[in-house]
């Protein structure tokens, strides 16, 4: 057996079963494997971000890590935003770049680059198999290393490690659970919850899942604490029985005014808030000076344990969630940020998930959508743009015919357009809600905030306008059919009948 | 004055006068200065790699550097694959990259990344300038380390630096000229021309002017050696009046089979030929092994100087170049890699620019086109596919009304189509002949070397059908004219009108 079929056998093992690929030249020796050894479903991206976008939107969903296969150093290199995004949500990837033999490397091919060094930024992980002998146990660590942080396990395959014979399969590794929660923590936030006065308990990753969501409710009844979310997250159970939970702020004044009473905030898996960016005489910490940062759990601990021991601590009775009052209806009229919000409330089918790339647009969108059925959202957590389609991509791919909505800025869609290519070939559940306001809305708010009005230059540079770029010929251009909307009930009607589709249908959305 | 507006005057008094962006929050200040300083062209692409591949084609046909505008780390990283292009095609790139303010950094936002460690692997110089009156002079020095290298000089502004007063306007600093030859390697290169049987003359690089030609047809004229060019070429002067230069072959067997006679191999300016892959059972050189290798001039001497004192040592007689026949004509009927190159070669106006990411379709265009006007011919250098329509935006930019043929595979074109609004926004002459084989071609004939028909699984990661992409649709969905041939006369037509249009058209041509 050659590495690449050591490779392709031990991820099979190891409960790796999706590939999200663009591969090249060096890898098509595992191309080969993943062609003869059945198990592997392979998924096709014409871009390489949108393939590690993909992988991140897959594990938010599948709660297990798919693997990637990209191609050399520069293949990874155009893959890295959205590994940086999936950096910041905390996903598993087995991410396995191709790269030159290790005997050809010495001689500097065009292609050679430092592929470790791309990756090591965005990994918990790196190794280079530098012998098919090692290709199997190594992918099995990569496993395991990707499992348990969770994070991106970055594994290299020179193509003579994947050629040559003498591959071994390895067995899976095991992987640890997450930490359990400290008893001092535990305590400590209880002592904290009982004495204190204008407490925050600021939930963040696994803390967001509706059991965990529910013990924090729980808490927060029995003391009077605030609860929060994180602004940026990977995913977030929302919707009719589920906590009615509000983000914290993206703009910054917004963000100061909205902690500015807090005295203590309890992290839950969470970090204390700071601003997305620095702005010249603001505070970078968003949070009071004085107030007290106490850690319930930290990010590789066990939330929903954390919670539930503090729940016991407390001795907190059940509390029901409230019933967040009827579901919305379809909005009409002009586009507005609320009536888009109440219009995917009206719509989003139960267990749905919603891929929210919506930047400057949505930031108001949870206060409508609380009483749609239960669904997940899922958040660009980098900031990197470019995440959303291939985001709701990879969702669809793991949600196994759950429709994903993806509520989607243009600037930031133009980043990995390409990924509506693979929803068409891969005829996926996703309606993509394209917010095309042809310019970067949030930069131009930005430019104010420097104290001028941007002149011709500066709106060369923020202005997607001249030409107006027609989404619809875009999407049909890659396979999917699409429809423009002036208006929310055109947008609803649109929206409602892509739910009863197989593929994937685009609404350009004029805002 | 604050850093950024010194960064903007510095970048114009050291003569870089275009800035290819896509800015972001980090950038607002950089943004403003470009807009309130009068002097500098901003070009807009709506992904890096756009913005990183015009800056290489700028550079290759202005031949000073542009600069860029990229936001943060993740903006740096979508940039790589064109970076890396860049470096291999040894282009001077002033490489601008915001981000996070000084202190802001250590609270770990968001977009916060390991931005040096992208920058490194590309970069001859990287540096970030963390003082608002360091600016200035960081970026004079970076004007002269991507000028002389010639290379990709990264320079990392902080936000604070930016809008923090303090801001230095700093002087030019001197670019020194390129080395002059080794007076030793001219003599040890004339010895071997003189005495040697079976010499081959490597040009690469700056030896592919029209002047260095003309001067190595000399030396080959006395003395009976042959030349060749590199395979990858940044630019090459080609057409009548030029030297009828082919290229190293990429094919390994075929590469080996011609070079397979040469006793000794003189570089100019080049790399001895390597495989572009390594390949089972086949020999990383593709020169013979006991062919001894004469470097005349390293890539960063002075190539024609070093061909001018060969010449006068070899004291090798004026020699004009063959006339290489009549224009070929528009070709009919089915398209063919020389049909296409012979209508490329019967249309291309005089000072015309051809940026070829042709791929496999394109390995035998220079035969067909040495009788077409004088012309420049620009190639992807680095591999890292995705170049062509970026490459072919930035050297439309620098070309000033010089007519630009994009040959552009339609695999390789998915990477960086964004770069399609750009020639539409800034009404850029440039025609594009995407070759549509609905295929990762090249990657289907590797899949045959590694001794296998693809299978289903196999297909599904090489095959770009199901659903076809249709490049009018999204040519025409980012502001771009385009109408579809599948003959090559409805290509030559086609092509021909586009010529005498001020903006861009695109031809999809189904091959």
């Amino acid at each position: 057996m050659n590495g690449a079929a050591s490779l392709v056998h031990t991820l099979l093992k190891s409960g790796v079963d999706t590939c999200f690929a663009n591969p090249g030249t060096s890898e098509m020796h595992f191309v080969a494997a993943l062609d003869q050894i059945p198990g592997m479903r392979c998924v096709l991206g014409l871009q390489e971000n949108v393939v590690t976008g993909m992988a991140d939107g897959y594990y938010r969903i599948a709660g297990k890590p798919a693997c990637t296969l990209l191609h050399c150093g520069p293949g990874l290199a155009n893959g890295l935003g959205n590994l940086h995004n999936a950096r910041r949500a905390r996903s598993a990837i087995v991410n396995v770049v191709g790269d030159q033999a290790t005997y050809h490397r010495p001689f500097d091919a065009q292609l050679t680059a430092d592929t470790e060094g791309f990756a090591r930024p965005v990994s918990v992980w790196t190794r280079t198999s530098t012998e098919a002998a090692h290709v199997g146990p190594d992918a099995a660590v990569a496993v395991q290393a990707a499992r348990e942080a969770p994070g991106i396990a970055t594994l290299i395959l020179p193509s003579d490690s994947s050629w040559n014979e003498g591959g071994v399969v390895a067995e899976p590794l095991p992987v640890a659970a997450r930490g359990a929660p400290d008893p001092a923590a535990v305590k400590g936030a209880a002592r904290v919850l009982r004495e204190g006065r204008n407490v925050l308990v600021l939930l963040g990753g696994v803390a967001l899942t509706d059991a965990a969501q529910l013990l924090a409710w729980r808490v927060a009844q029995a003391t009077g604490a605030a609860l929060l979310a994180e602004m940026s997250n990977a995913k977030i159970a929302r919707g009719r029985g589920r906590v009615a939970l509000e983000r914290v702020p993206y703009v910054a004044d917004v963000a100061i005014a909205a902690l500015a009473r807090f005295e203590h905030i309890i992290l839950v898996n969470a970090k204390a808030p700071v601003g997305f960016f620095a702005y010249p005489g603001k505070p970078s910490r968003h949070y009071p000076e004085n107030a007290a940062i106490h850690v319930l759990t930290r990010f590789e601990q066990d939330a929903e344990a954390g919670l539930r021991a503090l729940v016991e601590e407390l001795g907190a009775p059940e509390a029901a969630v409230p019933d967040p009052g009827p579901r919305p209806e379809v909005a009409r009229g002009a586009p507005t940020p609320e009536g888009l919000a109440r219009t995917v409330a009206a719509l989003v089918p139960e267990g749905g998930i919603v891929a929210d790339e919506s930047v400057s647009f949505g930031r108001g969108f949870y206060k409508e959508t609380h009483a749609a059925p239960p669904h997940d959202w899922i958040h660009l957590t980098g900031g990197a743009i470019g995440d959303g389609i291939p985001l709701a991509t990879g969702a669809a791919i793991a949600g196994k015919g759950r429709r994903v909505i993806n509520l989607q800025a243009d600037g930031s869609a133009m980043y990995s357009l390409q990924g509506l290519w693979t929803q068409a070939r891969e005829k996926l559940p996703v309606t993509t809600v394209l917010l095309s306001n042809r310019k970067y809305q949030i930069l131009i708010g930005e430019y104010h905030g420097v104290g001028a009005n941007p002149g011709r230059t500066a709106m060369d540079m923020l202005d997607l306008g001249n030409p107006d770029l027609n989404w619809v010929s875009i999407a049909n251009g890659m396979g999917v059919e699409a429809a423009r909307a002036t208006t929310l009930e055109q947008c609803g009607d649109l929206m409602a009948q892509s739910l009863s589709r197989d593929g994937p249908f685009l609404i350009e959305l004029v805002i």
